[in-house]
């Protein structure tokens, strides 16, 4: 069982831009960090989408999909994704969304179920075990659930895709207290011309 | 004429740990930025030393140390450095260091002068884009240094030494009000076992 995350990150350090809210989740002057997924097919495919680009970056990001038994986010990433998503989201895959208020757990279509877990990113993350099967737990996101995560010591393998744009400000995903010395081990550097895609693991 | 910096990070983005100063200059808790490189066969032999490994991260710091023509330094990495070099410094080539304190040109063996700039960051490249004849300058540090070069859009190609640690804490390349939201190009990513290196151009 490997916990993963994989957070696309520019060349210094930023994971989304300044201004972070619900309605604006990747922040201001943040669009170089995701543009190179949007024409991917197998992004579009999991979007319900047609067409798109069969590369390299396409194939990395299958990989993840299919890797992925069970997906960990925060609360805010859910609450901007939610309409987006609709019916069909594109996990499809058990999700454990981190909230302080109880819900009950939606179905959606395609496999994804969204339950809400009150009780702490550790029982998230023990939920999201039992979940996956022989699969990975995806920490998917938001930057402070990564963060949170990272600070306990819980991923074993963190995915860089390293896009090349300097943003300037923003939010770190190396920042706050929960981030210490610590050594990885390279596991794969993949360049394409869109990314630069460096896969690490934790030292336990 | 290409301008160059070349730079050892963590992967989150530190160049020095914490408490830099002229008597520890890599700060506290820096050595794994720079443990790969003290057994490199070419680093040695430009310290000076015999022996050694012959590996691709050898050949990236010959290719690095043979593409330099003229280097720029900033006064507390000549102040930290100047005793280690001797008389014979690694340099082989002319240096311009930036110091608010005139002092005589040093010319040492093996091709390497000191030449003190007082009149600043643009006198003193463009003092050593004259002396480098057809090969780079290169800006070789400290990190304030590179950090006022980049933040003055004076740099062309930058490679990042990423080793595979995290300090947690000390000095970013990447932060203060020099740097703002830039394009980069990728031009070359070597992965090693001892570190990914990763060269980028600034797209003006």
């Amino acid at each position: 069982m490997t916990v993963t995350a994989d957070m696309a990150i520019s060349l210094d350090g930023f994971i989304a831009g300044t201004g972070v809210t619900v309605d604006n989740p990747g922040g201001h002057g943040a669009e170089p960090l995701f543009e190179w997924i949007h024409n991917l097919a197998s992004w579009r495919e999991r979007q319900g989408l047609t067409g798109g680009a069969e590369n390299r970056d396409s194939e990395l990001m299958r990989e993840w999909f299919d890797a992925t038994g069970a997906v960990v986010m925060g609360r805010m990433m859910y609450d901007t994704g939610e309409e987006f998503w609709g019916d069909n989201p594109p996990f499809r895959a058990p999700v454990f969304v981190l909230t302080h208020h109880p819900r009950p757990t939606l179905v959606k279509q395609g496999g994804t179920t969204f339950t809400f877990v009150t009780d702490g990113i550790h029982s998230a993350l023990h939920r999201a075990k039992a979940a996956a099967g022989q699969r990975n737990v995806d920490i998917a996101g938001g930057a402070s659930t990564v963060q949170q995560y990272l600070g306990e010591g819980l991923i074993d393998e963190l995915q860089l895709h390293v896009v090349p744009a300097l943003l300037g400000a923003g939010l770190r995903l190396f920042e706050g207290p929960g981030t210490g010395p610590q050594r990885v081990e390279q596991v794969r550097v993949v360049e394409t011309p869109l990314a630069t895609h460096l896969k690490y693991r934790f030292v336990k």
